[in-house]
């Protein structure tokens, strides 16, 4: 596998790869990789000839105050672990060469898609993302880029803005994968205390059981936000951040689930924030 | 010459000489082409295997109340054009294949650069220019895109842009091209009644007389910026935009001239606002 910290460098790499006409796939990550990573990882192998995953924790999309500092990192597991998987490039760029200090341009998606939900308590985290990615895309030139599904509303916007900007890339979303109690794979489950995970399990209990609700039926927005919010009270250490039901591209709220309605929940357990989806389909 | 107005359409050629491994060189233009103009296009075909010239009259960077509506517009003669000057593809996308109503991404400097100088007048006008030229870099994937110093922000801007997003073009900035009474080209030139024009030309003169100041030593802006003023006030007709004595990579203010200082004017003659500038070298 080869790896790179320098911008210069993976652009030789991928030039040269673009002249023996391979297919790049790009995974962008920010490291402490997950099986959810690797659901990723996969699926870029399976459809490209070159699969790069970057690793870069991404400062500008965290809001003051937010765990930046503390967001787990190990590059030396991450390595380990890509090489495993077989991966041909691993891209880990510093701050300074992602961020020089004469940085000056961003990539932003309307206020609509990028300040509701999580947008509405992380100032700047969309732009950040949108940012990041873009110039990921630019470095990697990739002909697929994959997401997950977790991160919902970043894969709404992400998919905006490649389309919007005429990015050559198209945009996988990969289901989200869980763990076998249900939580949702995320690096920072890491923060959680053994109580706390056993709380955040209703956070999956609550989108099981309005899934359910959907597929018998009910089509009432209101009624399936009540019904999640009384899951997640009943947990001691659970705060509700959001319950958000919305079409899953315009990302504003219906009253009446219809095709492709995003229900997605954020809530702080203890002092984690943890987030979590499900698509449903009211007209089936 | 290939002529195409569909997004898609310009990407199948792209990618086919991508795949031949020519290089691509891109002058992004709003039509109403002239001299300035070709001698981007002759640079591109110096430097290029294939030149694609791209005629768009972009909306997004007008400001409400400018002269979007009455810009000219020949695209017959501008095609012909491009034809005698042996360009291989004319890119001229409708509005509606730009800017779907779905639209929601925009590239944007940070205001320091975007929002002094022509952008303290033209609100949105910058975000306009790098939205556009970022989906324009996308759709043509050009080694080397071509641009006229006339437009001195908006070079810089570019510039920073294409750095700081890593686009992999490279960024050419060319003379400004003047009609033989000094008057730098513009499509804006042909608003012009006789006697306007006549009083246009004291804004080239202004830039003449305090390049031969800097060239003599003078050093200090505000006596630069007195002179260029003295000239312009000279004429009944013309109203100063601005003047600005600044810094080529950072748009700052400069008390004394230094290397790569920018002397930016714009002006309003009648109706009719004008663009013009001179870079000097204080420190030779």
């Amino acid at each position: 596998m080869e790896f790179f910290t320098a911008i210069q460098d993976i652009g030789v790499y991928v030039k040269n790869a673009k002249r023996n006409c391979k297919t790049i796939g790009l995974v962008p990550t920010m490291g402490s990789l997950h099986e959810g990573h690797l659901s990723l990882v996969r699926a870029a192998a399976d459809e490209c000839d070159v699969v790069i995953v970057s690793v870069f924790v991404n400062k500008k999309q965290f809001s003051a105050g937010e765990d930046f500092d503390k967001y787990p990192r190990d590059i030396k597991r991450d390595r380990e672990i890509l090489e495993s998987a077989n991966v041909d490039v691993l891209f880990a760029p510093t701050n300074a060469e992602m961020y020089p200090d004469s940085l000056a341009t961003y990539v932003e998606v309307d206020a609509k898609l990028a300040n509701c939900l999580c947008g509405a308590t992380r100032p700047g985290h969309f732009r950040g993302v949108t940012t990041v990615v873009a110039k990921l895309f630019n470095i990697c030139q990739p002909d697929m880029s994959y997401f997950g599904q977790k991160d919902a509303q970043q894969a709404v916007i992400i998919k905006r803005m490649a389309c919007d900007l005429n990015f050559s890339t198209g945009i996988s979303v990969m289901p989200i994968i869980r763990d076998n109690d249900g939580l949702a794979m995320s690096s920072r489950n890491s923060y959680l205390s053994e109580n706390e995970r056993i709380q955040a399990l209703s956070l999956y209990k609550a989108l099981c059981a309005v899934k359910k609700m959907v597929e018998q039926g009910e089509v009432c927005s209101s009624r399936i936000f009540r019904k999640i919010k009384q899951i997640l009270i009943s947990e001691k250490d659970i705060k509700i951040d959001y319950i958000a039901i919305v079409d899953n591209e315009s990302l504003q709220p219906v009253e009446t689930i219809k095709e492709k309605t995003l229900i997605a929940v954020a809530i702080f357990v203890g002092n984690t924030r943890l987030i979590d989806n499900v698509v449903v389909d009211g007209e089936s």
